[in-house]
């Protein structure tokens, strides 16, 4: 049992963001200001680069890793130096230390409040790939999508079914997100028109962040694939069912899913999530060899998702699930990814796929929660939702608990902005039963 | 008709680098050495740096756009550059021109022979996209997998349909080629097997190179779509069959294709390209207004495929095809790619799909040439080929050639090495007729 850890800075016993998780992200003082990395605890952003300058976070003598825009050189300078960090503030942060603590001037300059910070996108995104690894919601989405009776496609319980999703359209928590408009095709129409899509949709899921990178052509073994995992954050996969059920087959969602995958900000080190290791479902059949692992391999996080609507004077609570329900885990998701020879790069961003649990209030995207729209939810002002619509805002988080410690992600928020007014578009107004 | 230039260097008539071409790369004179960009010419490399560096070709007095390890900067410095530096270059190289001609100082420090240096990745790929567009590929395809009935899906002729590729696997040629291994089902077994493919093939493609960048929810219009391309090159969309058949449904390729994609090192330009324009092919049904384009759109590119075994003294030719046989144009694919929002950014590369044409001699991979291996191909050497063997080199080429002025892409080239040994691999010997 870890032992529970005390910082002089005042942590409230509901913040994720205790003297236990420390998770890393990239902020700046005004919104065009210089980026930086930074830790949260409490309220607070620790300003890495200032510590840095100081000679208090001294990781090397000529180069500096966290007067940067990104996360990504100081995950790129190594596991070692992960660790070195998390204890060095740890025990800066600690009620017995006094660095920082009675140096008023010095915390003035390392300590900024985290509402008075604009936060950025933590990692540059070299790629971005999206799992399926939930029993749950690939048996829902194929009951819906193709054929009850074989809902999960015989490929599913061997191999962790994952696609390569677009890069350079995941953003951070707080981007507004654009309607997507496309291709749809109506179920009387011949042909498909092009409109706003009509059934706008989250996806819960969590995302890991590659930390150790492998050159082309050598395979990450189950044994090594942790080093290989820096952290994990929220993503909300953002997703147009319309759009997706025309486009998808053979090849994969497309314009369905890449006008925006956000992620929440802060990036909780696999280090702090120890303590909250589980197993995970049992297996059956047993994975061949190489996706054979005796190590608990899951975490007991718990998700939830809640949904504001421009008329709602406070967020309803439209999920609550737990990452532990996952069928296939991280160390195998990433292991398979590189089996046939694919190279990985530091900031890889690695999906889960949408995390839903066993019960209608536990699914990880309004698709299964309403099933297609035909069990529409009612929020608690009366208010009905089929799929999102515009001004609604869709707002994610993520924490673990166990014997008093908490350590949690925060959030992943979008507000739905309206489509763009396309002049050529043949659109019709939105018809949620026609579809 | 363009009006036939003359270089003081002596380029062979059957050349692809004339001085009507100019295709960029990177080349380094050691292995390990300063990456820089060069311009082919015949059977030399222009060191674009080494020209900056005397004034001779000047974007900006701060920058070095030249003295790079990727084209990236120099795309980015914007589409007037890209003609402002053909033009130069023309002018430099030209018979009329003395400046390069007679300081042979000079020369010899700008003029590098081809064989003498390494060519390298050209661009730096932030994103990888891969489209699906010749229809005689797709029907091929989808007769072998799926139903010869209903080859072609319904959302075939509506939409160029595409997949995000992995962007880290991009090579460039020369680089050898692991034989990937992975999860394939045999037919006769009731659970899939771990082992090195037994369909190893390659796909013929060529790929546009992004060279202007949009912000998210930015959709580029058709119109417009020609300004944000800044060159072509060949693409071996290098695939492993029987990977594939397994993995590939619901959510796309995966593992089957990202062990590499290969391709060839000098970017030919769409000014370059600009003489050999002609009309795609008819579009029935008209598409969607989005879609809609009054202008030639294609080009008339010659392609072919080789291939070297280890016992044949020279290449067997195995498939002549064209690039105007392609039913969706680059200009649409790239509308289609950002209609809902989706960001591109400089360097992107989007393969135009496997390009086949109608006769069995013009099919764009092995898949289709042999029938999945139901039609073995025979060379000259009495050698039989279905899919590719450990050993063998595959070899793709592209010109263009009208009026006496030919515009080539030169080649990409790759050798197939063995598949790794994996302890736990629960191989056995290949055995093309079973699969």
């Amino acid at each position: 049992m870890e032992q529970k850890l005390n910082s002089f800075i005042e942590v409230s016993p509901q913040s994720d963001f205790t003297i236990h998780n420390l998770p890393y992200g990239i902020f700046s003082r005004t919104a065009e200001g210089e980026r930086q990395v930074g830790v949260a605890i409490g309220d607070w952003v620790i300003d890495l680069a200032a510590l840095e300058k100081h000679g208090l976070l001294k990781l090397s003598d000529q180069d500096t890793y966290f007067n940067q825009p990104t996360l990504n050189k100081f995950i790129e300078s190594g596991k070692a130096n992960w660790s070195k960090v998390r204890k060095t503030l740890q025990s800066l942060l600690s009620v017995e230390n006094l660095t920082l603590q009675e140096n008023e001037a010095l915390r003035q300059e390392v300590l900024v409040k985290q509402d008075s910070v604009t936060l950025h996108l933590p990692v540059r995104v070299p790629g971005y790939t999206d799992f399926y690894s939930s029993k749950e919601h690939a048996t829902n989405v194929g009951c819906m999508f193709r054929d009850p009776k074989n809902a999960l496609l015989p490929n599913w319980t061997e191999l962790p079914v994952g696609y390569n999703g677009r890069a350079s359209s995941v953003v951070v928590s707080g981007t507004q997100v654009v309607r997507p408009s496309g291709q749809i095709k109506l179920p009387n129409e011949e042909r498909p028109v092009f409109s706003a899509t009509r059934k706008l949709d989250f996806e819960l899921e969590t995302a890991f962040i590659v930390g150790k990178p492998t050159q082309l052509g050598q395979p990450i073994s189950i044994e090594n694939a942790w080093d290989h995992i820096f952290g994990m954050v929220l993503l909300n996969d953002w997703s147009a069912r319309d759009i997706q059920q025309w486009e998808y087959v053979p090849l994969g969602p497309f314009n369905s899913k890449s006008f925006a995958s956000a992620i929440s900000p802060w990036v909780v080190t696999l280090e702090a999530l120890e303590p909250f290791k589980v197993e995970g479902p049992k297996q059956e059949p047993k994975p061949l060899a190489y996706l054979q692992e005796s190590v608990a391999n899951s975490y007991d996080i718990n998700l939830s998702v809640e949904i504001q609507t421009p008329k709602s004077a406070k967020a309803d609570v439209i999920c609550k699930t737990n990452f532990k329900y996952m069928y296939w885990s991280m160390s195998q998701q990433l292991t398979h990814h590189t089996i046939a020879g694919c190279n990985v790069q530091v900031g890889d961003l690695m999906g889960s796929g949408t995390i839903s649990g066993s019960t209608p209030d536990s699914y990880g995207s309004l698709l299964e929660l309403t099933w297609n729209t035909t069990k529409p939810l009612t929020l608690a002002n009366g208010e009905t939702r089929g799929f999102l619509q515009d001004g609604d805002t869709l707002i994610m988080k993520g924490h673990c608990e166990k014997n008093g410690i908490r350590v949690g992600f925060g959030e992943v928020r979008n507000t739905v902005l309206p489509a763009l007014d396309f002049d050529f578009a043949e659109t019709s107004e939105p018809d949620y039963e026609a579809v």
